[in-house]
């Protein structure tokens, strides 16, 4: 993020705190970091899952990218960002039914399918609707990638049809009555740094590809090699060489595209694309010394940004964290800082040197564009989902309004107990 | 839960799934068991942090509870509820001057104070209405209760005053301007389960008060000895003796009493009083095999109950689940039973034994009426939160809608950025 603290600290002022700041610009460019690092023929499909935000998905969808959903929600978000059916595959292990009708109904480039079962299922739906239902069938590979925190391959796991089985009933796949098959989908790793390690795993996509096309004699149209590029959280950690990505990359879907030159190549991105693109900003509303350590406690925490927090890690590292309030020359000192939960794990800054806080100063948590509030329990203690702004072209964008109390109670329902026999003793 | 399964299933069908059952009767039940188990000069506050739907919160205030909340709309909710002013407390480590000002405006019993600069706070805002402010000095104390998952108590946490600072400032606390000191708040345990546990924990606590009130001369009015009483989630575990949890408390308590009669004794209770009282239904939209193990996949996993997903523990152990569109007459099958996400550690079930499952099977998660969809991430893959349904005298009750997508799209706000000077290359 290239933002002005002021202008981070101007609509923090207007739109209040806990708040996601994204910088479109930045968002743009790493958009196209990717975009140009790959040949013009693949198609980079953003993964909403990341961030559903419909203006950050429609500044996205400006610039060429299509979508990845894993709900009908996310699918709706897509459509109204300005995304059309053709740019649009549908993935997840859970589909309901009238999220997979409704996915059929728009008829969408591909319903990632996930289990022989789910084929049988939208064969069903596409039959009763009297249409054909484009999908591609994903593969759970016998092959992990490298560097990647999640091994997904290889090993038991609720996505996709195991390799040697998918190998042996391609053919009954694509016999399946009201079905097309696009071609296949393999997601194999998160967050990786390694160009190798995804060139590595693109190569046996590709291999896999080639190989049930051989076997069936079958001119697939799709191939979805997943994606999993990351961003360097922590110390110690590079960013992933895109020189390098782009030296491996281009050659091998280059060799593919002189191959199978009617097939549509698919990236997915969604972490390397918005991670370095937002920031969380916290107010400080509470300050204090306890057994001997500084804490500076803010107004979001685990439940605005469990990431941050290190929840789900063994070893948690801190991301970095800025006091946006405090001159740059300003000492430091060593800082616990906390959210606002009831609980001792709610820290996201761990023995973190800060120039010095003050109440009411803000803290920017930076590297946080990416499985922010969306993965968070933001409800929790019934605080709410944060606000967010977008900065972009030197303007300042709310683009989801903080939860207010108002908000969260509507929602509730309360029951009217005076017909109802209440026990009294 | 003692409801039957046909109940369930009705109401899942009328609401739809993921959804979270409550019964009534249970959640009175064990509400009354607690109160019976103590003097009834002491007063529970229900937690509405562990789960704050008004409607239920309604139903334990019918009953006699006070409440205790962390937040502002907690607040709002606890009101609603029909609880009032002088049977809240509210604690947390952050509290915005909003939420402060409305609390001091609502002159509710006590806001607990978590460290001198809120003191000092309370104190400005309260001379700025023209007013007192009733607090507690909530105390990080120089033990730590036996049993508890967290060490809470004697090292650095965000929460309190530690305790040998709090007994050497107590006299500039109760001379602070607009201030007056109730008395001390401590919480220093969850999910306990042993009564001796609790006892040592209470003991310390009272014997606190009677330090602190000797000291400083001060006729105090309440002493806040939290709670922390758990529930046995997990194989091998006990529930709380409750029986011997009396034997202890009543004459503890009762000696406390004759000496400070004028003592409001507040015990907090949340997961014991609702957390055997509630369920999650989820439906299997997908079944499969995948390298030798077969998977469940349903609607509602992590991103409603990140608490039996195991999030945030090293060790995952399975809350029961019962498959209730079995008979339990059926044969058993081993199953791997997942929620909707794209994330391999969306597992609520691992290595379970199930009566077998067909698709669209309802599965219930049991012991769930704690920290369930509020500590979860509700919006991860805008899957939306549960639908809540209350059973009581034999009605259902709608208590929360299950989030529709236009709920969620609503919340979000598109940026026309046909004004913008949008980056075209």
């Amino acid at each position: 993020m290239k933002i002005n603290t002021s202008d981070i600290l101007s609509a923090v002022n207007q739109y209040g705190t806990p708040a996601y700041i994204y910088d479109g610009e930045q968002l743009v460019s790493n958009y196209k970091n990717l975009k140009n690092a790959l040949p013009n023929f693949v198609d980079v499909f953003y993964a909403l899952k990341v961030n559903p935000n419909v203006s950050l998905v429609k500044l996205l969808r400006s610039q060429g990218a299509c979508t990845e959903v894993c709900s009908i929600t996310e699918l709706e978000i897509a459509l109204k960002a300005g995304s059309t059916p053709e740019d649009i595959i549908y993935l997840g292990p859970c589909k309901k039914d009238y999220e997979l009708k409704r996915a059929i109904e728009l008829g969408i480039y591909a319903i990632v399918i996930e289990s022989e079962t789910e084929l049988e299922r939208v064969s069903s739906f596409a039959n009763n609707a009297g249409v054909t239902a484009n999908v591609a069938i994903r593969i759970n590979p016998d092959f992990s990638a490298e560097g990647s925190p999640w091994k997904m391959g290889g090993r038991p796991t609720h996505f996709g049809i195991e390799e040697k089985q998918a190998i042996q009933n391609f053919g009954s796949y694509l016999a399946t009555p009201n079905i097309h098959v696009q071609g296949i989908h393999v997601y194999n790793g998160t967050n990786i740094l390694e160009a190798q390690s995804v060139f590595e795993n693109t190569s046996y996509i590709l291999n896999l590809y080639d190989q049930i096309s051989q076997k069936y004699h079958y001119h697939f149209t799709m191939v979805d090699v997943g994606g999993g590029m990351g961003v360097p959280y922590f110390q110690n950690q590079e960013p992933l060489d895109i020189t390098m990505f782009k030296e491996l990359m281009v050659p091998l879907f280059t060799s593919f595209h002189d191959k199978y030159p009617d097939t549509r190549i698919i990236m997915e991105s969604g972490r390397f694309i918005i991670g370095t693109a937002g920031a969380m900003a916290v107010q400080v509303n509470n300050l204090k010394s306890n057994h001997g350590k500084l804490f500076a406690v803010t107004d979001g925490g685990t439940n605005c940004h469990s990431a941050a927090a290190g929840s789900g890690r063994v070893v948690k590292r801190n991301f970095p964290i800025q006091n946006i309030s405090a001159g740059s020359d300003t000492a430091k000192k060593m800082y616990q800082v906390s959210g606002p939960l009831c609980s001792p794990d709610d820290i996201i800054g761990r023995n973190i040197e800060l120039n010095e806080i003050h109440l009411d100063d803000i803290l920017l948590v930076k590297l946080s564009g990416a499985y922010g509030p969306t993965s968070s329990p933001v409800l929790f203690h019934s605080h709410g989902y944060p606000a967010e702004i977008l900065l972009y072209q030197d303007e300042s964008f709310l683009i989801r309004e903080k939860d207010t109390s108002m908000d969260i109670i509507n929602k509730q329902i309360e029951v009217d107990f005076k017909h109802t026999k209440l026990i009294t003793n």
